[in-house]
Order: structure tokens, then C-alpha cells, then sequence
């Protein structure tokens, strides 16, 4: 759990108080390999940080996966949408590894959220921060080539390339697996 | 100043202190037809709303304007990215109209989260929601055609096609002005 708290001080310091309240929310569960933490049609109604393991966030079109998101160790992992408005996922998370993750429901974060300002900042934080991770995403898919795209996921998130088959990446760099190989092939 | 409040109300309701707080902090500001209000390079410190106008948030690559968004009257405008990070903008925003705005600064903003928990609770919410949008745009590039994304635009903004150019609606889409030109004549 220290984990957490070592990611939301990057953001801000929380004090004993604060995270222990915090703390007190959180429920541990254990996530076998090629599990659902989430299925399209559910409606999303935690947060969860994933302790040990890996994660694809994807939906299904036409019988194939279009992968979004890939999520490690140390992240957090949401269909955020679905958190925020309510409304069913149309994506699925699937765990590719056996997996720890700490749990936090919605209503026990709102509660958290009017007992202590500074959480409730933490949420603006993170929310901001999330923000910026899909703008630049967006960026990336309206101006960057399909090599920029690539060449930027190895720059950030080398330990992507090692975990991750081949087909899975090139869903989410939106490229043809082929097109991948011929990219890589030039290197 | 009332459409303000009213659509801060969208989002939670704040009470008469907490507004006459906020509105203290705002500037009127008259904005000619095709003015900047925010140039490349320059660090975004302030949010505006648009009482009266029009503006579009671009970038240029090879001479060629790629544009990102649009916002009418009523609208929230800012590059919030530069704003939340304090990096320079890579965008323009510019009027394409006569405008008015209220704009409010940075530092006024984050004293308002200090002073006011309801405050912090807005920018929250309002954080969220541009993390909505942002989301939906990202998915549309992912998954729908350009003739998807042209129906979606229309259905959602039909003031948008009777004020703004052609040339720039295709930009807007990520299309070329042709591609638009035989979507519309096929409807």
C-alpha cells in the first residue's frame, strides 16, 4: 500500500490522518490471469491500483480487440468514463498475469472527498493529470505517424515491449500487426 | 456574468459568498474579430468564458492550420493543458468574431480552491468533465469514420456548420475539404 501513497505525494502530501481514512477503504483482491476485473455492460464503480501485475483495457468490434490502454504495476486502473458518468462500459479489463489490486468503491471516495479538502484536491489532481495523459493521446493519433507513435510508447514505457504479445501492441499503436513488423524491421 | 453561475450550476451549486468571491476575480475583456488571445510559445495563465463570440484552437504544421476546437458563446476556453502545466503553448486561439470574454487567472483561481471547498469541488468536476470530452473525441478517432464523426458533429452542434467555414470544419474533423464536400452531398 505504500506504493499509493508514494504516487499521491507526487501530487500532494496527505496527512496520517488523511491516509489513514484512506486506507481504511481500501479492500485487497487477488486477480487471476485472463480474469475480468470489468465487462462491457457493467457500470464501473471503483478505482483500483494494481499492486503487482498487467492489464489490457479493450472492446470488441467486429469480433476483433481494439486495445485503448495497457495498465502495470503502480498504475491506477478505471473505465474512468464509466466511473464518472455512471453509465454501462462499453470496454472490458482483462488481467494478462496473475495480479494484486487494492480496490477503493465510488461512494466511499465521494464520502472521503467532504470529509477532508485535501483529498478531495487529490481528485482535481488526478483528474487534471488524466486529462493530459488522453489529450496527449489524442495528439499523438491526430499528429504523429504510426512510427512516432511507436518510437514515443518505447521513449516512455520500455517494459510495454517486453510484457506485451506483438498483435496486442499494434492494436493499440491502431496499426496492422504488419505494419508494426516493418516498423520495427527498419530499427 | 449570470450565464456563468448558471452553468456552474450544471456542475454543483455554490452559494452567494462563494460566487461573489469567483466573480471578483474576473475581467471583462473585447476581443476584435481575428485577435489572439493566446499565442504559441506563450504559457496559458488564465481560463476565459465567452460571453458573446467565437474562437478556434489551432496549431500550424508545414504552413497548414490543424484545428482542434471550436468554442462558442457560453463556452469555457483555455489551452488548459499549458494552464495545468505551465508549459508553453504549441496552439493559437483566435477570434473568428467580434468577442467578449471574462477571463480569470491562475493564481486567482487556485486561491479561490484555497478559501473555498465548494470551489475545489468545481474545479474537480469541471476537470472531470473535460476528461469526458476529451475521452469521447480520442474514441472517435479510434472507432468511427469520417462520415460518423461529420453525423456526430452535426447532432451535437448544428451552429457550428452555419458559422464556420468548410475548409475549416474538414481540418476539424481531420479530413481533406473534398472527403467533407462528398459526405455532405451524399446526405
Amino acid at each position: 500500500m505504500d506504493t499509493i501513497r508514494t504516487y499521491f505525494n507526487s501530487f500532494i502530501t496527505l496527512s496520517d490522518t488523511e491516509w489513514s481514512d484512506f486506507k481504511k477503504c481500501l479492500s485487497q483482491k487477488l486477480v487471476e490471469q485472463k480474469s475480468f476485473i470489468l465487462k462491457k455492460g457493467e457500470v464501473c464503480s471503483y478505482l483500483a491500483f494494481i499492486e503487482n501485475g498487467l492489464f489490457r483495457f479493450y472492446n470488441m468490434e467486429d469480433g476483433e480487440e481494439k486495445i485503448t490502454s495497457f495498465f502495470f504495476s503502480g498504475d491506477f486502473i478505471s473505465n474512468y468514463r464509466s466511473f464518472l458518468t455512471g453509465l454501462p462500459s462499453k470496454h472490458f479489463i482483462e488481467s494478462m498475469q496473475d495480479s494484486v489490486i487494492y480496490k477503493i468503491d465510488k461512494k466511499d471516495l465521494l464520502a472521503l472527498y467532504d470529509k477532508h479538502q485535501n483529498l478531495e484536491r487529490l481528485g482535481r489532481l488526478i483528474a487534471e493529470n488524466l486529462y493530459l495523459n488522453v489529450a496527449k493521446r489524442l495528439d499523438s493519433f491526430l499528429f504523429d505517424s504510426p512510427k512516432q507513435r511507436y518510437e514515443d510508447l518505447v521513449r516512455r514505457n520500455s517494459k510495454l515491449l517486453e510484457a506485451i504479445p506483438q498483435y496486442m501492441l499494434a492494436s493499440y499503436l491502431g496499426i496492422k500487426p504488419e505494419t508494426l513488423s516493418r516498423i520495427r524491421a527498419r530499427k
